[in-house]
Order: structure tokens, then C-alpha cells, then sequence
């Protein structure tokens, strides 16, 4: 029995490894230096392991964590590394154990997974797995503690389990979203992470019913996202916030009715949302991270009732203070939207294909692959919500 | 027309005259200064006014909010003062404009009040009338800014617009909940306050599936009524968390499964539950109001799931801080419970006529009401959980 059990246990493994192919060279974004253009070089993507996918990667979007692990400000700086981590492809091959997913399969990444097997999984509030959860210094895979990319026998590390940033990347088969083959990837490709991760906040968390007041603060691409969930919800009136006035006029396509900018103000921006409100907005939802605006957006919610969702913003150091823990508002964070990984997205997913959620407002700009640093530079300026890089270009 | 409906309003006011009748001299319990004894005094109680009542207090029970505006640190001293407001008595009389109440009627005066009008009564969600919240601060009467209490024509102040430390008191219908006249006043006397603050901040706010773990911090009465809760709900773990040792013991009788003293650990009392419950409670409730234990019953809930409800102790001045706004908890503030006096206390006491609320275990001690100033010894000695105060005697 024991010898059968092996013998079979080897066939396994080595349709596994025919299945899996071998090594792939194609073209990579390498981020060598903090702060430094991308180098666009030749690397090697091993085969995927145990529980692993090789992916062809044909849309990555860029976003503002991509941006801050490059610049390295404030985190262990990992290099030289692929980022990456909204995107789209198709499942090229695939490693031991895996059944959930085929060659030919469209998937996201996503840079927080679903192991299905651990108390989060299997609780119905969250998506913290124990196993995939967000984890933004590790630049190898789980399964051996090793990268599977390489340049000359040289390891290059990954990023958020995903790096994007490539032609072909490898990522565990939980960080892996299915979704409807028929969806375009360039566009859904946003929601890997940005756009589900505001669009959820509102709809899953902060769950405004209709007729009700909203304020989002920020209005970047995740604020903009979770303005939309608002005007998605049948909310009367959307308050933006932000310090950049400039994003006034763009925000009107998400449903913002009102704008503030608190630098307009001598009085905190909490005082001026419970005046304009009759005693502040049924919701709010944070989507900066920074400190003082996590304690505007709670204190800016009606007492009784109100409620204040902060976005986790995976790379900022939160603090969040107020004198008013009272009067009945609650405070909840959102990670991802809650979304759980493999059983949410392709939902989301759905949404867009019913026309219920419009991405393409999102993406205001496309870039091929050789030009990937000017999406660096547009992000950095404030001056795209979306940038989609087209990796085959 | 005109002239017609003149008269029926004045007949109304004369009406209402002869049902209020004429002031009332009875014994009160006067504070006329800062930490020293009650004096017990005859007082001329007014009738009451437009949409007042006038009712005879049979027991009053001792709560430390009582205490602490007694000692007065901290804030405004309003003095001479009568105190007391978890109570039980019966409408002597009532004033203009009431309709909801009749003389007879068995009642529970409440220190926040519901006038079921404003936008906070009209919720479901709040319990913040805008008309009768809580206000230590106000000594008078709203319909007219005046007291009902005299000694000698000079003015005694009021207390939470209930001071029920006298046999006779005037309250403004909107803060009196009409209950079961059977129910026995000795004991539900006490679900004025505390234990419906204790335990609606469970079963309302925190609302604990059975099965799950909850922490519950302080071990005062609210706290004890939160655990109560928590027992009540089918938790299967309730960790008690007091800096006093000697109310482990008692606790258990509420439901406490196990018992944290922080200052037995060189941790963090969040970091000790943590481990205790593999990464923390389902639930935790903070009945102390300090700042510090607001953060550690947010931090010791489990991520993902974990609700945190902080009992709102009218007379703190409430900081709340936290490194950890992350991974998916909510930190939710109830006051009274979350239930509104009118419509919801009558509901509480006939759980205690049903024998699903046991509430004489939170009755330690009885005074008559010449030895008020003993329930005051016992409550800051932290020797009594209530000590109910027969007012006839």
C-alpha cells in the first residue's frame, strides 16, 4: 500500500511539473532603488508550486501602494523587487493541489488571499485570512519560502504576493479571483484593489440605505469608489472632502453632490459637515488614512446613528483619538472592501458586466508596458485616478 | 369659534389645576454642600406644569453617578440640590397637556427622557431624545426654567430632572416609563440606571451570539449587568476585567467565567485576553469610562469580527485612543442601553416578571430613608452592588 501510495504521489508530482512547464522568460518592471524608474528587464518565472498559479498577466493598473513601496518611505525597503498588484490575466499554468483553477482561466490577483480553511475564512464578517492575509514585507512565495522570479540565477523579490509588473508572475492559488472569461481585463482589472476596496467600504460596511447623507474623505480613486457605492446606495447627498480642490469638479461623475475643502475653513471640517447636515451625515467613510482626518470623519456623523468606516490604508502608521467616543456613533474599519477574495469579487465583477458599476470612469489613462514610469509620474502628480498598463506593449 | 375654543382651553387649565392640586410638603434628602451629608429636610414640592407629573417615590436606589455629582469633582456644583434617579413611585398628579399618564399609574423615572418627536425618537436606531437627553448640568424644570422644590420659599435644585431622593418629586412625563403595577418597586426600581445601561449595552449593542466570548470590564453593577447580559445571551466565556480582586467572587453569580486583575500582568490586559482566547473576545463591553480601558476593550476583540460597545459614564470626560483602528473591529458608544425609557422599560420589567432577568442579586442592601447617608458610605466604600432606599421610612 505504502509503495502504491508513493508511486502514485511521483505520478503526481510529475504531471504536476509537465503541467506546470518550465521556466518562462519574458519582460519584467524591476524596481532596483527606491525612488528610481522601473527597469524594464528579461527574467525567468519559475513554475508554480503546491497551491500555486503561473499567470499571464495583460492588464496591471497602478496604485498608491505600489507608489509608496517604491519610494520605500517609512517601511523596510525591499530590492530589488517586482510590484504590482491590480490586474488582470489568464491563467497559464498551475501547481500540486490545485483544483479550484485551470489553465485558460481569467483571474485578478489580489494582494490579500482566501484560504477557505482558517476562522476567518470560514466567518461570514471576515476577510482577514489567517493564511494570505496582507503581508508587505515578504518578497517570497509562502509555500517555499523562495521567489520565483529571477535575472542570471539572481533572486528578485515579489510584491504583495502578485507583482503585476510582469508579463508572467506567479501567485497562490488564494489570492486568485476566477471571473467571467466575457469581462474585459482591461478594465476590471481596477478591481483588484482600489475601486473594490472604497466601492465595498460603503456598500458592505458603512451600508447607507437610501435618501440617507454620506461623506467620503479623500477623493482619490478609492474615496471616488466609495462616493460611487454611496450613489450606488440611493444616498441624497455626497460630501467630498479633500485638500485638493482640483478634485471638486471630477468628483460630480461619482455622485458627489457637495465639496469641502477643509483648508477653506477656520473651524474643524467635523464642525462644518454637522452644520451643513443638521448635526452631521448618516455615514462617512475615510479613505486617506491620515489621523486627523479619521477623527473628522468620525466625529462628523450624526449622533444616535451614525456611522464611520475607515479604509485601511495598509501603509500608513494609524492613530486614531477623539474626545467624543460617546453619543452612539460607531466605528468600524474595512479592509478590501470586506470582500472575501475568491468568493466576492467575481461578483463584482459581475456587477460591472450588468452595467450596475461603472469602471470606465476610473480609467483615465492607458500606458503600454515601455512606458510604465509615466504612470509613476502621473500618479504621483495627483493627475490620474486610474492609469491601465497594457503589459504586452 | 374663536371664543369657543378660549373657553374649552381655559376649562382644560382649570382641569388640570384641580388634578395637579395644590404643593405637596414632604422629607427630602437635601445636598446642600459638596461631600457632606444628605440633610433631610421638608420640602414644598409644587404641582407639576405642562406635560409634568407629580409622583410619590416609594424606593429610590443609589447609583455612583449620584455620588460623584454629590462630591461634585469636576464639575459645575449645583447646590442645594436634591439627588437620586433610579427609582420607583407612583403619579400623585399631572399637568397640562399629559394624556399618556393618570394618577395611579406606576412608574420608573428615567434621567434622559423620550418625547417622541424628535428625529432621535422617530429612529429606531437612538435613544438621544434631542428634547430630554440627559443634562447634569440643568436644576430646573424645562417647561419653565424653574424648580419645583422649596423650603421656605427659596429654591432647591434638581437632578437629572428626576431627584428622586424625596417622597414626592416632579418629572417631565417624556422621563417617566409607565411599567406592570404588579411588578414589585423595591426591585425594579434599580432598572432606572444601571443594570438596564449594564444590560442593554449587551443584548442591544453588543449583541453576543451564543457561544461566543465576551469581555467585560468593571465589575460595578453596570458591569455586573452586562455580564448578566452576556449569561443571559448564552455566551460560553465571560472574562470579568476589575482592578479590585475582591469582586471576583461575586461576579461569578452574574455569569463572570473567569477573572482578570491587569495589575497582575506586565502586559497589557488586551494582550493578556488575546492569548487567553486565541486572538481575542468575540464582544467586550467597558463599564469603567476610564480611557485606558476603553482602549484595551477595543484592542482586546478578535480582528475581523470583534465589536467593542463603550458604556457612556455620563460624568467622564471620555478619551479614546487606539494604535489599532485596523483589521476590521467596531467600537460602538451606547448610553442607557440604547433603550428608550418610554417604550422600551417596560419591556425590561417584564423580563424580571418573567423571570428571565433575575435583579435581586444586585440589591445588597435595604435603607430606610433616614439612613440615606449610610447607602452613600457603603457605594463609595465599593461594599454594596445597590442599595435600594425605602422612602417612606
Amino acid at each position: 500500500m505504502r509503495q502504491l501510495a508513493m508511486q502514485s504521489s511521483l505520478q503526481q508530482q510529475g504531471k504536476m511539473t509537465n503541467k506546470a512547464g518550465d521556466a518562462i522568460r519574458c519582460k519584467a518592471a524591476v524596481a532596483r532603488k527606491a525612488g528610481k524608474p522601473l527597469v524594464i528587464e528579461e527574467v525567468e518565472v519559475a513554475p508554480p508550486q503546491k497551491m500555486e498559479a503561473r499567470v499571464k498577466i495583460l492588464f496591471s493598473s497602478l496604485c498608491h501602494t505600489d507608489v509608496y513601496f517604491w519610494e520605500a518611505k517609512g517601511q523596510n525597503p525591499i530590492f530589488p523587487r517586482i510590484l504590482g498588484h491590480e490586474a488582470g490575466g489568464i491563467v497559464e499554468s498551475v501547481g500540486e493541489g490545485v483544483t479550484d483553477l485551470a489553465p485558460g482561466d481569467h483571474v485578478l490577483p489580489v494582494f490579500t488571499g482566501e484560504c477557505k480553511e482558517c476562522a476567518h475564512c470560514k466567518s461570514k464578517e471576515s476577510n482577514l485570512c489567517d493564511l494570505l492575509r496582507i503581508n508587505t514585507d515578504r518578497g517570497v512565495m509562502i509555500h517555499d519560502q523562495k521567489s520565483r522570479f529571477s535575472i542570471n540565477g539572481k533572486e528578485i523579490f515579489h510584491f504583495l504576493g502578485t507583482s503585476t509588473f510582469s508579463q508572467y508572475t506567479v501567485v497562490h492559488v488564494g489570492c486568485l479571483a476566477k471571473i467571467d472569461p466575457l469581462a474585459p481585463l482591461d478594465k476590471v482589472c481596477v478591481l483588484s484593489c482600489g475601486i473594490s476596496t472604497g466601492f465595498g467600504a460603503t456598500v458592505n460596511v458603512a451600508k447607507p440605505k437610501k435618501g440617507s447623507t454620506v461623506a467620503v474623505f479623500g477623493l482619490g480613486a478609492v474615496g471616488l469608489a466609495a462616493a460611487e457605492g454611496a450613489r450606488v446606495s440611493g444616498a441624497s447627498r455626497i460630501i467630498g472632502v479633500d485638500l485638493n480642490s482640483n478634485r471638486s469638479e471630477r468628483a460630480k461623475k461619482f455622485g458627489v453632490t457637495e465639496f469641502v475643502n477643509p483648508k477653506d475653513y477656520d473651524k474643524p471640517v467635523q464642525e462644518v459637515i454637522s452644520e451643513m447636515t443638521k448635526g452631521g451625515v448618516d455615514r462617512s467613510v475615510e479613505c486617506t488614512g491620515s489621523t486627523e482626518a479619521m477623527t473628522s470623519a468620525f466625529e462628523c456623523v450624526h449622533d444616535g446613528w451614525g456611522v464611520a468606516v475607515l479604509v485601511e490604508i495598509p501603509h500608513k502608521d494609524a492613530v486614531f483619538k477623539t474626545y467624543k467616543p460617546r453619543s452612539e456613533r460607531t466605528l468600524k474599519s474595512t479592509f478590501f472592501g470586506n470582500y472575501k477574495p475568491r468568493s466576492d469579487i467575481p461578483s463584482v465583477v459581475k456587477k460591472y458586466m450588468n452595467k450596475e458599476l461603472k469602471l470606465e470612469k476610473f480609467i483615465t489613462r492607458q500606458f503600454p508596458f515601455s512606458e510604465i514610469n509615466k504612470a509613476f509620474e502621473y500618479m504621483k502628480k495627483g493627475e490620474c485616478i486610474r492609469c491601465v498598463i497594457k503589459m504586452e506593449e
